[in-house]
């Protein structure tokens, strides 16, 4: 079996990619480990740049989306017995996020994978990846053997994919943090109308949503913390006595559907390339979820790979893919401050002492007094400009000597 | 002997507050340990924020300032090989940095004391707080007593001010660095038209200067570092390396005058007051000298308490004397974050991981780039608006929701 483009995974990395080639007339093939149930059941990310969006939509893809996704013009930072709102529309005017769940998008993506004739395989075993550093790359799995130009490798952070590259290819940069979240989703109706990050004494909490119905929480705990250790009663207690610390704001509580520990780390390989495999999304990099980067960073890593195939098939150049990773690693290293940023300042380390806790404190006063400072937080979040992938920094050379006045 | 306000210290703090009060009508009293010669000539700070030069021109004791004092409209943050303005003609319209010798400063407003029959007492020994926490407090010093309404302790950061302050008093907030800068005076032209902020892998160097004949280094080294290891040579091949990294940029050489190794260190004493006695300046608040922020800091304080006394004496209430320190401390957090900010942006570190590095040039890719990330940086560096001390933040309640697209 052959075609252009062998993608690993099925999540909204692989689907997309497969999808964007497939308007650019490039074959490809996806081969998933899970069934289909499973990836569009999975619980992940719930908040997409406006990029992303735009991206989803052009391709077609954005029908849903548009109708069901929740458009937010802001987010409230939640300190010291205040709510501060971040106001994208006077910061960053015309630009928005949507919060629509991963497991969405998924679905979305692969309904119109099917549609359009795509190949995706579900609950494929044993996908190995075969002479990627060759001319000749490809895959196997269950004792079929499937040959591309090239391998996209979307399978995410525990995947096939990134283990294939041979010892000392990649480095490896990590930050572990001491803490994780604790999600749970529950059937509630929001307590509020956008997202709340609330930074506390006893830790960080964050109200979010999936739909007018659906709630989304999240509470920083200790890393390695035990679910079983977190009883209904429990969380509801520890999210009240961390969200209610303003005057008349009352936390709905409803059935929990679901709830789970996620451990809290930056992790980036480098380069995101061996050969004629390309590592996308979480397959080369991670972000602790504060900064809601990790969905959208997989997208944008797509549409330039998507670019740098195209361009590839259609010159025989291979100067756009040999870009690949530096173009991606400039928007993820960027992704990875911002994470680490929006991190630092909303959660408490037990390595803190008096002094970093004023810091900490003195760093939301600026960030929810100043124009500037808001407007980085805004910026980041809504999601920078894809141009920014390519641009040069803006301010150069010295300016003549001025003349005292 | 009787006077209302006894100051200690005659650095810019002590003198200014005493000028000031002047102007209003307050009679002070200035008493410094060392000679009027040693405090004219030591050099420390030389970067005056905007409001730090209104406030001098408006006090009087602007005109030489105004005309031997190189304005500046920018820096420049060099590294990876190339110089980034930071544009404050464009970010922070209208707001510039005033490069004048804190010495110069002291020059003039030892002058303007004694021109408008200030009393400022030089090599006054055992200047010793008595009472402060009475109505009655007074100062001893040489044998003789000074009674006084209240005191003000502008005797920098190993002065006798906060040490006569009874243990559990105060809270000290204190973060050292694990590096020091090493300063130079150098008789030779500034190489460049503004300062340079270089970040290097061997560590941090600044470019700065003092007049148009006179230059100021700083290098980051090891705290610790011993200035005999230091002779000449070796500081200028260290200056040389870490800011010829540009195509074109020639470090000019000369005489150096002056070479000292100072460590770097925030510490904050809260609060800023005991009974009668206030804390003003480094008596009270430690800046690590990157941002420049630290006589800046002291001129604030100083108008502060400057406003709060007149208020005192014109009414009678004590409102916006209770209120100094709480007014000061938000302006002290702030410097204290923008300069731990500066610090750790441009600053190694031995104990950075490569994770850690990268995440240092993103952030120095963004601050280039971004022009709200610039404008933080250079809103700070210019120096935040007095209102600020006393202003709420700004954004607030959140709004109604938002239907979707």
């Amino acid at each position: 079996m052959r075609t252009q483009v062998g993608i690993i995974g099925a999540g909204p990395a692989g689907l997309l990619l497969s999808h964007l080639l497939h308007l650019r007339g490039i074959d490809s093939v996806v081969l998933e480990r899970r069934s289909r149930e499973h990836v569009e059941r999975r619980v992940r990310a719930g908040v997409l740049e406006q990029g992303t969006v735009e991206t989803l939509v052009a391709a077609g893809v954005g029908e849903r989306l548009r109708r069901e996704g929740l458009v937010h013009r802001g987010i409230e930072l939640r300190y010291g017995g205040a709510g501060h709102r971040v106001p994208f529309e006077r910061l960053v005017p015309g630009r928005t996020v949507t919060v629509y769940g991963q497991q969405e998008v998924v679905k979305d993506l692969v309904a119109a994978r099917l549609a359009a004739g795509g190949d995706v395989r579900f609950e494929v075993d044993d996908v190995t990846v075969h002479d990627a550093d060759t001319d000749r790359p490809h895959l196997s799995f269950g004792g079929e053997r499937l040959d591309c130009d090239v391998i996209a490798g979307c399978d995410g952070f525990h995947g096939v994919s990134r283990s294939s590259i041979p010892e000392g290819v990649l480095t490896v940069h990590e930050r572990d943090y001491p803490f994780a979240w604790l999600g749970v989703l529950a059937r509630v109706r929001p307590s509020a109308e956008e997202l709340i990050y609330a930074r506390t004494e006893r830790g960080f909490a964050l109200h979010s949503m999936r739909s007018p119905e659906v709630s989304r929480f999240y509470l920083q705990v200790p890393a390695g913390e035990d679910i079983v250790d977190w009883p209904d009663e429990r969380i509801w207690a520890e999210l009240r006595t961390r969200l209610e610390t303003v005057p008349g704001f009352t936390l709905a509580t409803g059935e929990i559907l679901e709830k789970g520990v996620t451990p809290m780390r930056g992790f980036v390989a480098e380069p995101m390339r061996h050969g004629r495999l390309f590592l996308a999304g979480d397959a080369a990099h991670i972000v602790p979820p504060t900064g809601a980067k990790g969905l959208n960073l997989a997208v944008a890593d797509v549409r330039v790979l998507t670019e740098a195939l195209t361009h590839w098939y259609a010159t025989g150049s291979t100067g756009l893919l040999d870009d690949y990773s530096d173009t991606c690693l400039r928007r993820v290293w960027r992704a990875q401050h911002f994470s680490w940023w929006m991190t630092t300042l909303l959660h408490t380390f037990d390595s803190d002492d008096a002094y970093a806790r004023r810091l900490q404190v003195s760093h939301l006063d600026y960030v929810t007094s100043s124009e500037a400072a808001a407007t980085t937080l805004a910026e980041n979040y809504v999601g920078l400009p894809y141009e920014r992938d390519l641009a040069d920094p803006i301010p150069e050379a010295p300016r003549a000597r001025k003349a005292n006045e």
